[in-house]
């Protein structure tokens, strides 16, 4: 194997990718090189960026440069010793509609030059095109690949096994299943440069989930043109490893300043908020008074140090398991994100099967978008399919959260043992104590130091779309537990009537009977007391 | 006026606050310099870092170096040529009970030094304080207050006038109204470190905001000890305008690492996620090989790049007009933070009054925290307070809103334009159209260019709390103005039944006519049809 994953969170992982230039972790941005103009030269992108790899175009070096590369071989001719991929024209198609190279001259080619990562001459299927044109790309692409495979001579190289089949997600499925059934080393998801100019982030998420439900989870996938760093951490969330990025040296051209969260026209600002070594020591003002040259320098410069920085701290944030309060935060730079993000709760379970259900820090919860968090799915599926309430329990005491975590040592717990105590022991065991809380949902309170049950921060007041989670789980909970009644105490300032016509009405449907006592509405000595009545009430009518 | 606004958003300002050793920009951040232990030289804080101004405490001074730095001045004694603040030991006298020294001896300190901006020797009111405890702090506090105008003898000194009151918000406002009422330069909220240790950041919202209403809005406004740059943000969208931060120094002791979005112990990092000089040509790993000394120093001044980039961020937001852009993206750093924006929807109409209603770029709207802009705010006041729909107007034609912009641009308006073309002139004039949209609510059609119902752009689908906030304004516009009948185009997959039920129920209470046609039930062809016949009755209904 090629590529070996060293940490995962999401579907995101840190991977070394073994290449016959050495070894590269993912996530990895290749920035695209140009041999005619470059902004920053490729052995400076190593040496003081610290970019492992860089790509150029094939298709490209072969029309320009034709054999002086393969003379040279690829490194020397770029003045590179990282690793290298290449690209094989097949952008060029979709841009052009066609290329002067059939695939056995550009896979010849590619082997020529030595490149250690090499594409295949797929066909890409493009944004604006009908289900019928966008099946004949899969299938053309699909027919090359097998081809490809009668063309190679050498087994140095990674080679590339584009998905196509553009925003028909079925097309894209067949597509990835395809070509996850080739030995490729490397997937890549074609195209989706015109996806992301109309921002439609919300269709390129459905395209990178759907691809990556097809190929073998143990491959790399390279999402092509994807180079603006507010876009990784989702990018990588949802299983790409590998980007390229032209989009430094364009904005640069065109005096844009890029950050994490979006991009600024260089005319436009008044202040760098940036920290990078080029940012640190300038400002718009004194920029403006250079060269044309000098800008697009500084620029490019600039937007590199802002690309490796936000792949450190993507890296970071898998190691820590936090890569989705990262991906969540970034989606707030545009609503565009923000909508892609919203996509992903249908994946929910896809996430939660190869996310870790263990992690070293707690989690954030911010609105409803994180139900998707595979934390949540996780604890709800292992909940209903293996938890069993104790033997003896007959009457389900069903508690708001409260504040302190863990819920068994916070004050108000304390009034509650209180009440039980007075039931008497033998009363008390079937008096079950569970607790009711966003994200989770019903958690016994035997569980409740169960990661992440106490290792979680909650935004209050809660949204309404997490209220009605909480009660939609509390209720798939009662209904599989056995439960002879239910004692709600409800807490209407945080949780309003949600959770409590919910719960009332899975009672009624179960025959189970049902007793509400409302927090907040009396002294907490007369609390204690209604609960105590009618637990007493219920365990004796039992 | 020792203050000058440049530039606006929300209650955060670019200003020049000129000082006797010169002119700073705020928002400012001021180090806290520890004369005896100082990690990074204050000058080298100006010259490499940029920070205009320090803080240090002229308690301490006293204390510590008694007459030597009135001998040599406070800005020779620091070897420091920018802005000087000095802190008065009112912070010693919350965590030790009390100072050696009164007010008298610290005023004439803090004059004798020659500080740019002092402090009054104010009692904080601290966290876990009853009432009646915060109340006589607030009272004490403005005796000092008041009896400090007879102990002061220069008048190149900008004076800052603590509001105290803590989590006791009508004390607060008490306050703030008292010292406003004071002749003060400056005004701090008092100690709110407490608050910030117990997370309560929402309190914190909420105290800043009061106090704000209270002081004379022109004054700029101190965060006593914010030094975090994940709530620089949010504290200037408040009003802040000025901060200090020993947590630079304090956190670089303790071997944490800050950006603008957490904390990371240096221990548990694997990447610098960061930009700055330092951090670009080192790793975590090459640093704990050095001495501690030098690994203090490293922090510190890592943690410095990040304040000023933080601020700078902050100051280009302003200009922009997209101050609430940046704060929505750092309050999902933490769920605390997030709890504090979600206060702020309480204050709509305060934010709405200061914040400039034409800005220069688009507003992201992203989630229901969004509906606390003041852009929203001031349009619904407008279009209730201000607009008068066509004087023929009989019929409201309400449309969900469009995927383009300007909505009267967009390919779905043509076809009505032709269902209107069919009823003939004299019925076409008395059909008014209409866009529901969020976040805006009812957008009359000849008014959807104006800033900002063309200028946004809103995450998909949308959620609950913002698809009620457009129904309700749609029922209060419905109900202000006297159309004869409204025809309603529903779109129940972006909207489900909320706004059809909510215009339903206006229309009803209204004895206003009421139509509906389902959008994508029936062929578009067809639903033009229907719209035609539904529009035809009740045209001639009325």
């Amino acid at each position: 194997m090629s590529f070996e994953i060293k940490d995962k969170d999401l579907l995101g992982r840190i991977g070394k990718l073994r290449t016959k230039s050495g070894i590269v972790e993912t996530p990895l941005l290749f920035p695209v090189i140009n041999p005619s103009v470059q902004p920053v030269l490729p052995q400076r992108l190593k040496d003081v960026f610290g970019f492992e790899a860089v790509i150029t175009n094939a298709y490209i070096l072969k029309k320009r440069y034709q054999n002086r590369p393969v003379v040279e071989g690829l490194h020397n001719f770029l003045k590179f010793n990282g690793a290298t991929m290449t690209d094989s024209g097949a952008y060029q198609i979709l841009v052009y509609g066609g290329v002067e190279y059939d695939q056995k001259e550009i896979v010849a080619y590619e082997e020529g030059i030595g490149t250690d990562i090499a594409t295949i001459l797929d066909i890409p299927t493009g944004w604006r095109v009908t289900k019928e044109q966008a099946a004949l790309t899969v299938a053309e692409t699909h027919r090359r690949a097998k081809d490809f495979f009668n063309l190679k001579t050498r087994n140095d190289i990674l080679w590339v096994g584009p998905v196509q089949g553009g925003k028909h997600l079925d097309l894209v499925a067949a597509s990835a299943k395809e070509m996850g059934s080739l030995p490729f080393d490397i997937h890549a998801l074609g195209s989706p440069t015109e996806v992301m100019e109309n921002y439609r982030y919300d269709v390129l998420a459905e395209m990178i989930l759907t691809a990556k439900k097809g190929i073998p989870i143990e491959r790399p996938l390279h999402l092509f043109g994807a180079g603006h760093p507010s876009m990784f951490a989702i990018a990588v969330a949802l299983g790409c490893d590998l980007f390229d990025s032209a989009a430094y040296a364009l904005y640069a051209r065109e005096g844009r300043y890029m950050t994490e969260s979006g991009t600024w026209r260089l005319l436009e600002m008044d202040y760098f908020p940036c920290t990078c070594p080029r940012c640190a020591t300038e400002t718009p003002k004194t920029l403006l008074t250079k060269s044309v040259k000098e800008r697009e320098i500084f620029l490019a410069e600039h937007n590199l140090w802002v690309c490796i920085a936000e792949l450190k701290r993507i890296k970071q944030a898998i190691r820590d398991g936090r890569l989705w309060e990262l991906t969540e935060m970034r989606c707030h730079a545009h609503p565009a994100l923000l909508s892609a993000l919203k996509r992903v709760v249908r994946h929910k379970d896809f996430l939660a099967t190869f996310s870790p259900s263990i992690k070293s820090s707690g989690l954030f919860y911010f609105d409803h978008e994180g139900l998707a968090r595979p934390e949540i799915t996780q604890y709800t599926k292992r909940l209903l399919t293996r938890y069993t309430p104790p033997v003896n329990a007959k009457v389900l005491l069903l508690l708001p959260q409260t504040r302190n975590k863990p819920f068994h040592k916070a004050p108000e717990m304390k009034k509650i043992r209180q009440v039980l105590r007075v039931l008497g022991l033998e009363l008390l065991d079937k008096v079950h104590v569970a607790v009711f809380c966003a994200p989770f949902g019903v958690v016994p309170l035997e569980l409740d130091e169960v990661y992440p049950l106490s290792q979680h921060e909650t935004a209050l007041p809660l949204d309404k779309e997490t209220i009605e989670y909480v009660a939609e789980q509390s209720v798939e909970y009662i209904r599989q537990m056995s439960y002879g009644g239910v004692t709600l105490l409800n807490d209407s300032k945080l949780w309003g009537s949600y959770i409590k016509f919910a719960v009332q009405k899975v009672c009624v449907e179960k025959s189970v009977c049902f007793e509400i006592v409302e927090a907040g509405q009396v002294s907490s000595r007369q609390l204690i007391d209604d609960l105590r009545v009618v637990l007493q009430k219920q365990l004796n009518g039992l």
